[in-house]
């Protein structure tokens, strides 16, 4: 199981493998993406004109710094691609999805596991790993299955070592617009690339957006870069539904109040979903974002899932093993479910 | 402008630069998209199960030979890259997409001028071209922007010269379900795959399905080619409602009358479109298919342009030059507006 989400091969009633917005799909968005299948007999714009426009202008970025696509896998891809690296760094345990670019594209691969006591979080300790054998580094903020935000003071430490040492850094902030972290800092980091030539930030909206099943999302760096990507990209990536998607969610985020109603809701139910994991004495990682994760008994995958409740088995995941898990944060009536079940499973009800 | 279709940078009443099918979008399928839309909270499923089982029931061949994509471009280059070749050779003129995709893998591309005589379709006399320094060509049948389909016995010729030199065979069949060639085999060639493990066809859906605006498209291959095309596709790369199109349209193509009406529609309407063509002394090149190349005044795009109406300039492909042009075949009505329009032109009405 290299993925959460597996919901056609088994019977599940609520996914907590995937992390999407607890607040889930914002009425405007789906409308919007209702309403462009009046335009489906027609091809997407070639140039993304305005989808790249919206993301440039919600970021304070300019629209050459702006490519969107079917995805972040799409974009990480085409990234890996553009740079072509020799040789990376992946820091465990992290998203799968990094090494598989890197070995579609036949990149060395210098792995660093991250410290457990360190709630599996990059401290200036890890930046140690960074040297000019390192063409790519993959930073995850927040952290991917552990969820906390990486310190401002760290990144920023990260991105001066890198540019020293000719290094690409791909900050994947899939996450960061549901975690703590945007809310005390302005929105993201892209403020990073005005300084940084090395930069590539990456964004998956298909969670934030809780629509997963339009592909979408963007990546932003100086335009010389973004040029390399789209010729590392098919012409067309972009659907018409996923422009439309894209376009209603940037003015959502450009609004503010979405974003700090997301963060506040998972911070929420985050605090109740740790506090009563810890109650059946599970080892808790701290997390600023919509997923937790934990270690407890080796059955209790297989033990939801005869409940019909599917978690993220992250025993496959570099650094963890067995009895890791990550759930998701989702709505108080499906995390109450989740506790139920884990009740009766702890206490063989 | 590398493309049809640019109807967001022109004031565009009808678009003849691309061709879709001039039946239009089916009910069946817009329905399936629309009620796809109930699901795009959940992730598509990564294994495309129901999808590959649908094309390849469609095509007679098992699902392990099957893999959907967004589009028929977003293929091309996963294929390029499975391939890795080191020398392609492309057959010009040429669709752009497949040098596009050539370059974006960074493999020397060796162009071989079809003849102008033989309506720029491939003849036995091109397979000379074919030698141990290639190791992948692409065939486009029918070809593009010509249209004309390649004969039986000259696309196994290829093959065995191919096979002979170890070189991979990508044939893409975009149009070949809009052509008169799916009336008379019996639906693709698809049924060759049993005998070359050097053959690849793609097949963009979006021009049958008239549905560009939702990517999709799909490749057939020996399951091990596809193993090694997966690897270098994004995982969820198709939709969920490119998922539902698709299923859909199995269900139209393997009904057999779609097919059958689709290739009718468009021979009554290209015979019309020709003979008014060549009513103006134009030069007019024989075609199987959705679309006619011609030979016509070097001011025919910009004059139509200020009419609202958009043809391809083909003055950019190789092998051709200022004053080509290619019209899709659509409706009686718009192919009716276009002529009009010609005959203004023309005879300066």
């Amino acid at each position: 199981m290299a993925h959460g989400g597996d919901i056609y091969r088994n019977k599940v009633n609520i996914d907590f493998s995937v992390n999407l917005n607890p607040l889930g799909v914002q009425k405007t968005v789906s409308e919007a993406v209702l309403r462009s299948l009046d335009r489906v007999s027609v091809y997407p714009d070639v140039t993304q004109d305005e989808v790249r426009q919206a993301i440039g202008d919600t970021f304070g970025v300019d629209k050459s710094c702006v490519y969107a696509g079917s995805g972040a896998s799409e974009l990480l891809m085409a990234m890996v691609r553009a740079v072509n690296p020799k040789r990376a760094l992946l820091l465990e345990p992290g998203f799968s999805g990094y090494g598989r670019s890197l070995e579609a594209a036949g990149c060395d691969i210098v792995h660093h596991e991250l410290e457990k006591n360190n709630g599996f979080c990059v401290s200036e300790k890890d930046l140690k790993t960074i040297d000019s054998s390192i063409d790519l580094i993959f930073l995850c903020n927040p952290g991917n299955p552990a969820g906390l935000n990486i310190s401002t003071d760290v990144l920023r430490k990260t991105m001066e070592l890198a540019r020293k040492n000719d290094c690409i850094v791909c900050l994947d902030e899939s996450f960061f617009l549901m975690s703590d972290g945007a809310l005390e800092d302005k929105s993201t980091y892209a403020g990073l690339l005005a300084q940084y030539d090395n930069l590539f930030i990456v964004n998956s909206l298909t969670k934030l957006l809780a629509m997963p099943g339009i592909r979408m999302g963007y990546v932003l760096s100086k335009p010389d870069n973004i040029m390399k990507i789209i010729n590392q990209l098919p012409e067309w990536n972009l659907s018409i539904p996923a422009q439309a998607a894209i376009i209603e969610g940037m003015r959502l985020i450009s609004k503010g109040d979405y974003v700090r109603e997301t963060v506040n809701a998972i911070k929420t139910e985050r605090t109740y979903l740790m506090r009563m994991l810890k109650d059946f004495g599970f080892e808790v990682f701290d997390s600023n974002t919509a997923f937790i994760l934990f270690k407890g008994r080796e059955d209790l995958y297989e033990e939801l899932l005869k409940k019909a409740i599917l978690i993220r088995d992250c025993s496959d995941y570099a650094g963890l093993g067995k009895g890791f898990y990550r759930i998701a944060v989702k709505s108080h009536e499906e995390n109450e479910i989740l506790i139920d079940a884990l009740r009766g499973i702890t206490y063989e009800l």
